[in-house]
């Protein structure tokens, strides 16, 4: 059976070993070939449920609910999130955005670092990750400087370079761990090493890794992380943020958004800050208990599945999709913005075109298929390996073919790009 | 009819205009004596329809919704928020946690004030604020200094001793508008004028004040304020804060924690970060979206009833728990822990005893009535005029008359406060 035949997507979905997790999935519109799992992660049927107990729970228990699993949710799912990125249990924490988090690990960094006046990153970080580090220094006064490393293109991460770059004023690396373009995936454990090795600190932010892309946070020995929870956590939409800090650490830095949940004994309402010892120092304030509990269905179900299957289907997956796009789309002028090698990408494929934008518009309003679009030309095909059938990968690689063919894009007008 | 008499309880429940609000509430447990909503208020209908829908709207729409109502959602809500505190709709936002905000606002003051060394607060002050204060100071290494002027007693803020210290070298004056343990309400106009008349900028904490007390931030002239969404607004649980800024600063402030949700054109993902114009710059990372949507059912319902008529309610019913304190508590050792004057004082009133822990929790337990406490003998009661009912007032001053009157608090032991 030829790889380009519909039978044989269905024939790897009838194989595949993770397929019965589709169902636990809230799939209203059966017709829809979501692709978009890596912005906005599906709703699972437990986080439904878990929804409309927690609003039941608001309304019953009232007040006496942060006794009955709101006060330690924060906690208890950062232990679960941390099986999925190789931490333990209480080196990880929900809390705010990840921005925010970025904000107060950056500033903890700095202050840990004392006299090291270089902070190195790449340009294939994402932007808000930049802006959040570029307004720390700027916010504080800080005589830092913030090295961005270009990268040789705009798939692969400039790995030589920024090894080359540390130093012993090195006070800081920051990265993404899974770029958001591209997908290319950093060697965590190798860099960090040559941070390390110069005494610098490092902070990963694994948003487009997390639940996708197999991550050895102590195995790696990495000082800190952040990462977002609405995308391959399937968490809900801006559902709050994890933050990660060593063991080691956490007790030597300080939390510079320093509000009440992270104060020793909150409810004496003591004047004088005290921080709390581990990784609640790292709160701030009240946290938002309905979007924060609904992180944990997503993860329970993650964690069910296992990372090591997981990231086995994922790379069969995008290994499949460029497969499709060698056989069809490469002849019609698409590019693969995405490293060709199955260990330096995540679980997103960028496919690059001139007329991308529309492209995008006609998959969603002619195919009923939801891709994400990133400036300036990419289509990006987001794989989450609990849900994407190998059959939505061949209809959208089919779909991307007759578009191209049949210029069926030019009945679109150049538009802005959707809001995702 | 006596004052003290239940049928004159429900007498004025019987005449009371807003009566009809309540049952625009989820009420599970009809006998439970709720005086808590200063802390978590309570769920409404509505709120309860929006969840299920926004959880309907994530299954199906995915990351369309986006466009649907969510991408808005800190504006729209913000801008409605603004009706209840006397702002412009364009000057409150929602983002955040209300110490996030507020660290936010500090920064970006001491940036608009380079030169001026002090900043301004009371020992009545929310706790969480002056760390947050404090802990922005040191953070950033600024040689401010946070200058804390002591109260005259536990009960009034020190207004001529916050005025008279107001100098040249003033850069920010910050207080709670409504003070969380004792209630107690600042004048906001004239503390306001005095920090102008020195060049000083103002920031008020809502957080208690909001949907209870009037407030006229433009009429005042405010700078900037913050406040949480939990309490009397009725936004659930953790639900994100609210942030204002008064429109002539707008575009003078930075936002230090400068994410991507202010970014001018969020979706081109250059790397150069450039402020949206007005409010937006102060947001930073993607919203929690179920969280941050629940607050417009119970917002929207404050502006049905109207701050005026929830004021007057809710000044006579401070009243009417004063007086049966007078005719029943005094005698047996409770103090008044609030403002005598209703003018000064907030939605809730708090009452002293030395057996006030025990006394707390005899109440949960014994008769079905939550409180709040706070530490050392402060036993809070929210009045949150939309839902209490004169009768939930006499049913908590009889019951503690009972209490201390049979010495029924005497089976319980001198445990922590209660999560609230």
């Amino acid at each position: 059976m030829k790889l380009t035949q519909f039978a044989y997507a269905q024939q790897l979905d009838a194989n595949d070993p993770l397929k019965r997790f589709k169902e636990r999935f809230v799939i209203v519109d059966p017709s829809l070939t979501y692709l978009d799992g890596n912005s906005l992660g599906r709703l699972t049927h437990a986080a439904r449920r878990r929804a409309a107990d927690l609003v039941e729970q608001w309304g019953e228990q009232l007040i006496r609910s942060w006794g009955q699993g709101w006060m330690d949710a924060s906690t208890r799912i950062g232990g679960k999130i941390a099986q999925l990125v190789g931490a333990k249990p209480h080196e990880v924490i929900l809390a705010d955005s990840t921005s925010v988090n970025l904000f107060k690990l950056v500033t903890a960094a700095l202050h840990h670092q004392p006299g090291r006046m270089n902070v190195i990153t790449d340009d294939l970080h994402f932007p808000s990750d930049v802006y959040i580090l570029r307004g720390e220094v700027k916010a504080a006064g800080r005589a830092h400087q913030v090295q961005m490393i270009p990268s040789p293109d705009s798939i692969h991460g400039p790995v030589n370079e920024i090894a080359a770059s540390i130093d012993a004023d090195t006070a800081l690396v920051t990265l993404s761990h899974t770029v958001f373009k591209s997908g290319y995936v950093y060697d965590m454990a190798a860099l960090t090493a040559e941070a390390h090795k110069h005494g610098a600190l490092v902070l990963w932010d694994l948003s487009h890794s997390a639940g996708a892309v197999p991550v050895d946070l102590s195995g790696a020995g990495v000082d800190l992380a952040v990462g977002c929870t609405y995308k391959y956590l399937n968490g809900g939409p801006g559902a709050p943020a994890f933050l990660y800090v060593r063991e080691g650490l956490q007790d030597q830095l300080e939390n510079p958004i320093s509000g009440w949940m992270g104060q020793k004994n909150m409810f004496e309402f003591d004047l004088t800050y005290q921080p709390e010892q581990g990784l609640r120092r790292f709160l701030t304030g009240t946290p938002p208990i309905l979007s924060l509990s609904l992180v944990e269905p997503g993860v329970d179900l993650l964690l069910e599945a296992g990372m090591d299957a997981l990231r086995e289907k994922s790379m069969r997956q995008t290994e499949y999709l460029i497969a499709l796009w060698e056989a069809w789309l490469e002849p019609l002028g698409y590019a693969l913005n995405s490293p060709r090698t199955a260990e330096q990408r995540g679980s997103h494929v960028s496919l690059g075109h001139e007329e991308g934008l529309r492209i995008d518009q006609c998959l969603i309003e002619d195919y009923n298929i939801i891709p994400d679009f990133r400036a300036p030309d990419n289509i990006r095909l987001g794989i989450t390996p609990l849900y994407t059938t190998y059959q939505d990968i061949y209809r959208a690689a089919n779909a991307l073919r007759e578009i191209v063919d049949k210029n069926q894009y030019e009945r679109f007008s150049h538009a802005a790009p959707r809001v995702t």
